[in-house]
């Protein structure tokens, strides 16, 4: 699917009030997935913008999704909570449904603008990559055939293994993500980008998975320019596994880190 | 709090039902953090016993709890939805609420008891440590002047350096722990455990931190005796930080995995 919109992400993330705590939204198919179904990080931003319209603080902080069915191109509804309006954090739920049905269900804790002096400290230092333009596009190695890909732009040293029929046997992968349009990233849209690249589980050799939960820890808006992702599955359990993300803007501050649990078939 | 309760767990823990996805519980003084208050950890199995008793199905795999208000030791009410009943997963939401405030929203998908047979990887064994009877207990060092410690037995191979007043700069800990009664920790127990342990970052010489979200992910049951506890802190973000706890049996199969984000106070 490809788009003369200038700003796909923020004509397919917008809602529209619908009374109280209640908002319409169009899901898209410039998000899906090789499922060929909208992706989850794309129905969690929508909500997140949904809920931060009722928030009494601006920013989120962490937000929890459990994806509850796959959801289908076409109008969606979401139903907005606050369950606990704070002056430093609120929280508040909402659930997105198609025809009555619910589809995701969301938590997520905000906090107010004000610019934070609080400690940092870090374990290590944003993983090295050469520059983007020294890197490959994926696009160089797969044609788009499910329309995710063309929204965000990504650059990787060497291109994954999966992607030439050969998993390599290791989980894990560090390269370069943007945006493909010219729209800069705040944190409802790290939300979706946590969740825009291929699973790593795809190393395995398993190429079926699911989310069935996903948290994200929004830190910091991220400064312009390429963000390094590095994404990893340290376990699988049975059929069930973890998937951590972090993202690091370009100025090498973390700006987001997300974990997940999927549900392979 | 010393107690001659056999199965301090299952007395504390329980629920009684008061009407259609309603419960009592009664929060005791012995699962109290340094914080003075009891433990997040303690609520959220609370909460799930709730939970899993009106869910179809019947096994938590995975539970995002958010903290709203600190609890106090007393009677408290839990009111329970179903947002989607499944035959493979389930997924419902609780909240624990005192005089009529809630203090914590779980979300928690349910999975069936069938055993699976998807396949599992692991990424690394479980850390080693020298036999549990070769380290020194917690209580060798520190003098449990808050409850949950009685609650859990600790054993270090050198004990954390924030206990001898000499933060290592290392958030970072791996121990052995059990419950210090004779209870065997089924997969709600565990969603105590993850929250049983002191904050990593005391490492780093912070001793007042918050929990805001706690996500687990509720893998297996453990053999009978010891786990090994790994637990990190690799981002501390202005004042705010996550905390990644793992839970390995006694056969180093990985049982328990939790992330948190926390806020410096």
């Amino acid at each position: 699917v490809t788009t003369n919109d200038p700003t796909p992400y923020a004509s397919d993330t917008a809602v529209r009030p619908d009374g109280a705590g209640r908002w319409r939204a169009e899901l898209t198919d410039r998000w899906e997935t090789g499922n060929k179904t909208p992706n989850g990080g794309y129905l969690l931003a929508t909500v997140l913008h949904a809920l931060a319209a009722d928030m009494p603080l601006p920013h989120p902080l962490v937000a929890s999704a459990t994806f509850l069915r796959p959801a289908t191109v076409g109008p969606a509804q979401i139903s907005t909570e606050v369950l606990r309006p704070g002056r430093r954090l609120a929280t508040g739920s909402a659930t997105m449904s198609q025809e009555g049905r619910p589809l995701v269900h969301v938590v997520s804790t905000f906090r107010d603008g004000d610019t934070v002096s609080g400690r940092s400290w870090e374990a290590a230092p944003a993983p090295e990559l050469p520059a983007p333009e020294d890197c490959a596009s994926l696009l160089d190695s797969m044609a788009p055939d499910f329309s995710i890909i063309g929204r965000m732009q990504y650059r990787f040293e060497r291109p994954p293994g999966w992607l030439g029929g050969r998993p390599s046997g290791d989980p894990s992968a560090t390269f370069w993500i943007r945006p493909e349009a010219d729209e800069q990233p705040d944190l409802v849209h790290l939300a979706l980008m946590v969740d825009a690249a291929a699973p790593v589980v795809f190393e395995l050799g398993e190429f079926v998975t699911a989310t069935v939960e996903l948290t994200v820890h929004l830190y910091r808006a991220p400064v312009p320019g390429w963000l390094t992702c590095r994404a990893s599955t340290r376990h699988l359990v049975e059929g069930f596994h973890e998937e951590d993300v972090e993202l690091w803007d370009r100025d090498g501050r973390l700006v987001a880190q997300s974990r997940q649990l999927s549900m392979l078939s």
